[in-house]
């Protein structure tokens, strides 16, 4: 395969809101009971919480449309995420070790070769330039790269299907 | 606002396929009901298309784990799309002049700043470093960007809502 060329983005604004650190830092990331907890508890605080999507000023025609959807899809950057780290390979999702390790494709790590990532999240309201949307779990400042309406209609080929482990680690996530 | 840093991404392979090129080209760019024919039947075809993902072999360790997941996302590059389109700011849906005109951001059309393009298919089978997947609308040569596995588990926050137009469009689209 030839080399391919590399590909240049430009934000088209940042996310603004009150999450400034991600969920398993300190304390919690050698104490595996401590971080589990944290990060259920960081997943019920993004759940609610809402974020300025504050576009750049010459894109705002672009909008055009957008309030007539309730959802859309917000594609950012990790802009915290070290260098580094988009060379690890497999992970251990959400870091418990009791979930078999993976290839960083097969999961939803922000830690990978190009990380784009992507949220569907609620569009709660626009003011112009910037658009108020709930549960979006960017941090402070993360860059924005697009975004997309939400249309439900482009369902799957067919019954969805994923490993055990998902459903391990989301039962858990959601348990009270 | 700060002027943002530029964000550069490095293909992890390519996209290989049938579809040499967009529905909507020569003839079919001038003659309204001769594009939507043409848009229809590139619809079905796409649909029925099988590609290969092929994936770079140093990446190939990324992939361990994904065959558990029957869909998959694929973030992809429309690498024939011409530079200046991304300066487009509002497109009629599919370029139909009875669909309203809206800002692209409220579209999921390839014209965008950032035209990183995202498709959730059904995964077929890996060959190691190679994804068979059905019903992806990249062109043959598209740079793939990264793989996500699609979790159905995460599920809107409430049912989801569109314009009008969406539906309009995708039922033109569906009927026979």
């Amino acid at each position: 395969m030839p080399q391919m060329s590399p590909i240049t983005l430009t934000p088209i604004g940042e996310v603004q809101n009150d999450i400034h650190k991600p969920a398993d830092r300190g304390e919690a990331k050698r104490n595996p009971d401590l971080k589990r907890k944290e990060q259920k508890a960081f997943h019920e605080r993004v759940k609610e919480t809402v974020s300025r999507l504050v576009i750049d000023a010459p894109y705002e025609p672009l909008l055009e449309g957008i309030e007539a959807f309730s959802h859309i899809v917000v594609l950012y950057w990790p802009h915290l995420l070290p260098e580094k780290e988009r060379q690890i390979q497999k992970v251990h999702p959400m870091g418990w070790s009791d979930l078999p390790e993976q290839g960083v494709f097969a999961t939803r790590t922000p830690t990978r070769p190009n990380p784009v990532l992507i949220s569907t999240v609620r569009l709660i309201g626009r003011e112009n330039n910037i658009l108020h949307v709930k549960g979006l779990e960017a941090l402070n400042g993360s860059p924005l790269i697009d975004i997309k309406p939400y249309i439900a209609l482009d369902e799957t080929d067919g019954e969805p299907l994923f490993p055990e482990w998902i459903k391990k680690l989301h039962d858990e996530m959601r348990s009270s």
